[in-house]
């Protein structure tokens, strides 16, 4: 879609100017991606300021044709490595201060960028952070590879729940395994991030990763997980009881429930972020356990798992229309088990939409 | 297993204090798995010069646990983000002249470390690649890591062909899906990195990523790929023939057999790796494909899968006993086919051992 990246690149070219840059060199491949739709695994693009004619995406010669097919729209520069090169195309432009992601460069590859430059040459600016400022908010495409890839775990845990594949005598492993491979039937490139599969007392340990830990009856099992499909990821977390759910397993599920439920009740345009958590917080510190939400409510998803905005107590900013965000609090009793549910939405005028459909009623398997 | 990690930790003091350095910090994460063993997500090591008792692994509270199994032979502090809290330490115990990685610290990174140092108690001093230059050498434990690695693919291989996954009609991403699950069975933790599945014309692209093209009667089929075990990457490429060969194609291959084997013996101690990369090379450019011949002839592999040395026209420095790498000469005619045949092997005094044990014959399934 070459029209949705020149927009992109539209935009960015308003921010290049308004810092009197007269160019961005881009090394980060999610940018490059965003703003080219190049999916390689080396490349770089020089942003013109002025002039979309005059931006250049540099990449390898591994990736000659399929940068023709994906980039018909700019120049393209085949050669290695690509920063320099792009660094020294803008001396030979006279493109003299020119941005680069000093969030991204390290501070050897800077040295390689001024040689390249020459100290007179080129001005190399420090920008960070520019092309994720307009990330945060996606347009209609970046929304619908989103659904997909939300679609795509969906289906995959009601296959998994379906054909019987969480019962007590799986590993952990196991279940991570089936669930993995489902989602490769449903279109995903992958997994988006090493799935979480916590039985018993592992539930109670936010970021437990799959052992050979077998599921037992009466377990918490928390499932982690998403799907990649067109580099977006997609983020959810289901807890299911093993068998009829013991009193304390119940409250805790509606506990949470509750809170999750406050949180996305709260994403609404302009609402500031700490606001956001604090309202799915609350309802978790009325009911004593505060200190047992042991982190923020939910992280920004697109390009990378975790993105801007950050909705925590340590978050900045304020919605809007346009952002996808997760909304997952959890509550683990360590020893015990825990609850965490979680949901990808994008924020909207009005109420938000739902991207994970899976109910979020407790299922007993 | 302490004593590794501790014995690293006393080579990488020697040279610490060889360039003058009080301390080290230590911010990829290979590394710091390389000098202590611990495997978390998030985690960074101010290595003391004198006093391996004063050497301080900085990571988060969902590793506590994981950090005192992994590592109790250190001092922890867990803190976040890493980096800036232990430059802080380093500056509250005196360490003056601290080291940084700045191959890996961003610029803007440098910032956060000099504000958190203080400009007069710390002088964060650029010190790159020390740790990698380490671990060029392989140690047994490390060889083993390999081997295991080595192991699961070869398995993985001889399986997926006994059970008929390499026949007409399946399709690339099948065939890579398959080869990936079963080297979870052999005990790989993941794939190494992204299979490469290539038939018929595919073939002669040499990163070809598997997609819905179907395999054909009379192709020629590359797979490369390779198991993650303990953290250690194998590497392999075998092309097979759907059929009987066509003498294009047995040509082919012998040729790059022979170019392989050539690789092969010219991996010894104290060798120049251009004059390894030469040996192959040479082979392909006596038969009139030099240009066919479009990458280096091989790469380290260990906690990455691609490191130093470079066998390569470019490569630099000589072989020393105990380094992993590929050799993996191909030739590939666009339009038609290509043929490249990978192993890793580690270089010893007298011949080099080889990790990938899959027979290099012509393989017609």
């Amino acid at each position: 879609m070459p029209d949705n990246h020149a927009r992109r690149r539209t935009a960015l070219r308003t921010r290049l100017r308004e810092r009197e840059l007269d160019a961005l060199l881009v090394v980060d491949l999610r940018n490059v991606r965003y703003l080219t739709g190049f999916t390689g695994s080396n490349a770089a693009l020089l942003v013109h300021a002025d002039d979309d004619e005059r931006t250049v995406l540099c990449t390898d010669g591994r990736y000659l044709t399929q940068s023709a097919q994906q980039v018909p729209d700019l120049e393209r520069l085949i050669e290695r490595p690509c920063p320099p090169a792009l660094v020294e195309r803008a001396a030979a432009k006279g493109l003299r201060r020119t941005g680069y992601e000093s969030h991204r460069v390290t501070v050897d590859e800077l040295d390689v960028l001024r040689a390249a430059g020459g100290e007179d040459a080129v001005e190399l600016v420090r920008a960070s952070g520019l092309v994720e400022q307009l990330r945060v908010v996606k347009d209609d495409t970046e929304i619908e590879a989103l659904r997909m890839a939300c679609a795509a775990a969906d289906r995959a845990l009601a296959d998994l729940i379906e054909h019987g594949g969480l019962r007590p005598g799986r590993t952990e492993r196991e279940v991570a395994r089936e669930l993995e491979g489902r989602m490769l039937d449903h279109g995903a490139a992958g997994p988006s991030f090493e799935s979480i599969v916590a039985t018993g007392a592992n539930s109670a340990v936010p970021h437990h990763r799959p052992t050979d830990a077998v599921l037992a009856a009466g377990d918490l099992v928390k499932l982690d997980f998403g799907a990649l499909v067109d580099g977006y990821h997609s983020d959810m977390t289901r807890t299911f009881v093993l068998g009829a759910p013991a009193d304390w397993q119940r409250e805790l599920y509606d506990l949470v429930a509750a809170a999750q439920a406050a949180g996305r009740a709260a994403l609404r345009v302009a609402a500031d972020v700490r606001d956001v958590d604090a309202a799915a917080r609350g309802v978790v510190e009325d009911a004593g356990h505060g200190e047992r939400f042991l982190h923020g409510l939910g992280h920004g998803v697109g390009l990378e798992i975790h993105e801007a905005p950050a909705l925590a107590k340590t978050g900045e900013g304020k919605l809007s229309a346009g952002m996808a965000v997760t909304v997952e609090p959890g509550v683990y009793l360590s020893g015990r088990g825990g609850v965490r549910i979680e949901d990808t939405l994008v924020v909207r005028d009005g109420d938000p939409e739902l991207l994970t459909l899976t109910t979020k009623q407790l299922v007993v398997v």
